[in-house]
């Protein structure tokens, strides 16, 4: 039952937040200061459900994955063929989302959601990881991004419309951003590899490009809060879809695991592109699914 | 296949976006203007998955709703058990989310959410509402609400702890708020019903209290672009979980449908009271669920 | 509530049960007699979860359908990684399943599943087919097949392994097989179609082959309870997964719906095709989903 | 990729089937035997969805548990409102069904569903029932039941309409009902317990009446190869819906767990009741979710 120890406002203890503990009151109002023109730009892909219809082959996602499914429980259609208002008059449409976020749409990761060996994140035991949810570092112990994005627009700074699926992307093409990426930071690394899909699913599949290990490294010295990309996995993935460094140099250890840095995959990168921006305030806010590995987001760009 | 006039990083046309269109550069510029302290507080509910566990009914929820599913399709009990590893060593976990949002946790409504007669918000075709989702006014296309957030927390204004079911809360109490309201504001209201779950899911259902029409029509005609509150339907709702109001004075129907109103539902407002700050910077950024009547949120008041 | 006029036991009433009307317990007590070794055989696919792994992939299936989903709320893992058992000692596994029959795995449709014009199968109105399931004509009212299965072996009449993508069925080939077909019978088709599928998914996907119209119209004319194939439309499919026929020739409409039969698809039919066995006990219960389209089952064939 | 080795119209190996590898050819001709008028009960509850209405609660199933949930994904109404017919006018409605059928629906447990210790029934490693199903037990291995029903009607015996939550079947209320128990019997066992539905849901959580230890021990020393009934656990429940007996008397520990003995539950037995007859065909096919730990069935009995 819900009792006075409730206090669903705030987020998880320090030790489960890793990097997010850098947003403090100083950085957030900091942040705000980057709020100059007051445009908002979504940074998500639609969430197209896979019904009736082969609709959701249209929108980017990895191969084999269960894709979203969205469900009317009560539509217009219904009233077209007969279905009573409530009481005077009232008609309304009801509805059920079934997600698995990872690879399907745009989402941020929990720090549970990959480790190697028998911890997680800053050794939190990751047996606690079970059927009914992550009893550590779940999604819902991270609490909300409100921070300085920093955009690494790399396919810009090598004067092509996209990276190709092989490529990865060096320290040199951050540095080659000239940004200047403060502690508390979003980076926000765009591969253009969305684009892809526009040559069909095959071509999307074909493998991705990604940070390199060097190149991860480079942003966790710089202690940055989070690391988001519109492509699937942060780093690169082969035609199997599977990453090909070894451990030492995987991405989702380097930053997630050992760093407790969070990552956002999978963003729509293309209108903030277009805006020259390339600090701004970001904005994302997890579901707090208890337990979750992940939740499906909107990230805004506030510029 | 995705092509050239996709701009995922924008929302609906005007025609479809209601009150959200009161957001420009300009209020987005003032509200951020209302970030003093740089804390951050979050607004909603957890998502606790109904499983094999009570657990959900810990949480406040309307009676007869499907509650939230959690399931992890990998996790930590299975590498305990023996499940390999990947590669080198890599371990995962992975999940999925079943939700109803309408009564089970913290969402924003669409504008398709509610109609009378044949027509939604604006004289858009109730018929467009269908199986395969809302083709009208879903939520992907209200796009995200960055607001000044006014807060009216009604139950310090009258000197108890949480409203009562019966209690509706009057233009006067929001007078007595003594709050400088805006166009393109988000209004937010605190009944404290979510305290009523402390007694028990039956205490919870004995009815809510809410706002009155005549409070409705005062939020509307101060031209606010989002109604927030904690309890389950912005109006108070009787012990059977219904509205009692007849057409005309319908909170759904006074701020959704016939000023396009957004509204927020089940929001968690107890810190932000506790804070005794009255603006703020709101955001909420509702997933892009295609054709969707709500989408779970977790609103964010940016201190 | 549950009442006096509860009789789950017993089906829907007759203008809603179409063929299955032709099951009596003559016709019952006759099918039993084709019993002669007491041997069973299970003729359906398996239902493979597609959670975290590429599995479904490997059971035939139409193409961007909805895979079934398979998750386990509590599992051996979860007390490998220190879940405490219940009481003094009791350990359990959970699960759920997400299931959508058509075009996934073997399944019975229902006869509201298909239709033209306002009207179902006998004139009950199409309209009553809402989000909340079909009012008429749902699987719910169907009730069981317990009947006499006749096996139509076609690719051993045609003496090929399985039949091609283009390939009809026609009168002749049933006439080939040269069986007493009887009222109330159970027709089961091999087509041979689900081999395809180990040349992966594209060969299964080229096309089915199916009953032509006239073949249809010989088995209604002979006034079976049921139409079961191995193939997923009973009819034939082109390589976008469509019936070619025009609406008075296609196989859903001549038998679903102008005559009531129910129909059974994506059935498994190899080990019954090496029994050599032409008559048997056909059983097939569908699961009482109310106002369902159709019900995965597991038929069997008691030889 | 299906291969020669698929032979999906057969079962798991014997050591995962239990007490259905006493089902024979023998066994099935004799079972055959006592069919004699034709007639066909279905014993199961309705699965009713639990979407926008409160109808789910009017079919008995265990407080707390996750409901069945039923979608169309295009339905009567879509074409009201103005969808177009595929074609040259076809339609169609079609479905998704989620379901936890544990405590919700009929349905019949795999071997898997629970143990004690560190293995499963037959000494099969716990550790390998993860989170992508049972690898070993699961419903898939098990095969359908075609085996002679015998029918203990204890409310009958003891001249009541039904059981009360605190009763207890006792060996001498299953001798009392004077039959002739085989090696591979379907034991059905009605308690009567969905009749108390009727005074609502309280009254059916206020416990479950259900099997003694002893008389588990009774069926279980006569070799049948299920145990089926209506109420949810086989053995009584307290008002917690738990049982009470230690794990040395638990009927799941007794039946399922040592004796391979599958357990069908939830099922309805009114019209079965009313018939009169104790002998019967019994039949139930569960669907083949691999790594399943229960399917939803809809057992007949063929009188």
């Amino acid at each position: 039952m819900l009792d006075e120890s409730n206090n669903w406002g705030r987020w998880g203890a320090a030790d489960e937040r890793g990097a997010l503990n850098l947003l403090t009151p100083e950085t957030v109002l900091a942040a705000a200061g980057s709020i100059r023109e007051g445009r908002v730009l979504g940074l998500s892909l639609p969430i197209r459900g896979a019904t009736s219809s082969p609709a959701p082959t249209t929108v980017p996602h990895l191969r084999g994955r269960p894709l979203p499914q969205h469900f009317m429980s009560v539509d217009g259609g219904d009233y077209a063929a007969g279905t009573r208002a409530i009481g005077a008059g009232l008609k309304m449409a009801d509805d059920a989302l079934v997600v698995t976020p990872h690879g399907t749409t745009t989402h941020m990761d929990a720090l549970c959601h990959m480790w190697s060996g028998e911890e997680l994140y800053n050794g939190h035991p990751a047996g606690r990881v079970r059927s009914y949810g992550a009893g550590r570092c779940g999604i819902d112990k991270a609490g909300p991004v409100v921070a300085r994005g920093v955009f690494f627009d790399v396919p810009r700074i090598r004067g092509v419309e996209r990276l190709e699926a092989a490529d990865r992307i060096e320290p040199a093409d951050l540095e080659a951003c000239a940004l200047d990426v403060r502690p508390g930071d979003a980076a926000v690394v765009r591969t253009g590899w969305p684009l892809a899909w526009r040559d069909g699913p095959d071509a999307y599949w074909a493998g991705q490009p990604g940070l390199s290990a060097d190149a991860g490294r480079w942003l966790a010295e710089r202690d940055v809060c989070l690391v988001a990309s519109d492509n699937a996995a942060i780093g690169g993935l082969n035609a199997r879809q599977l990453a090909d460094e070894g451990l030492a140099d995987d991405l989702h250890m380097i930053l997630l695991w050992r760093h407790g840095i969070h990552l956002a995959e999978m963003l729509w990168l293309e209108e903030l592109a277009e805006s020259g921006r390339t600090d701004f305030l970001f904005v994302a806010a997890p579901l707090r699914i208890e337990g979750g590995t992940a939740s499906p987001i909107t990230p805004l760009a506030v510029l």
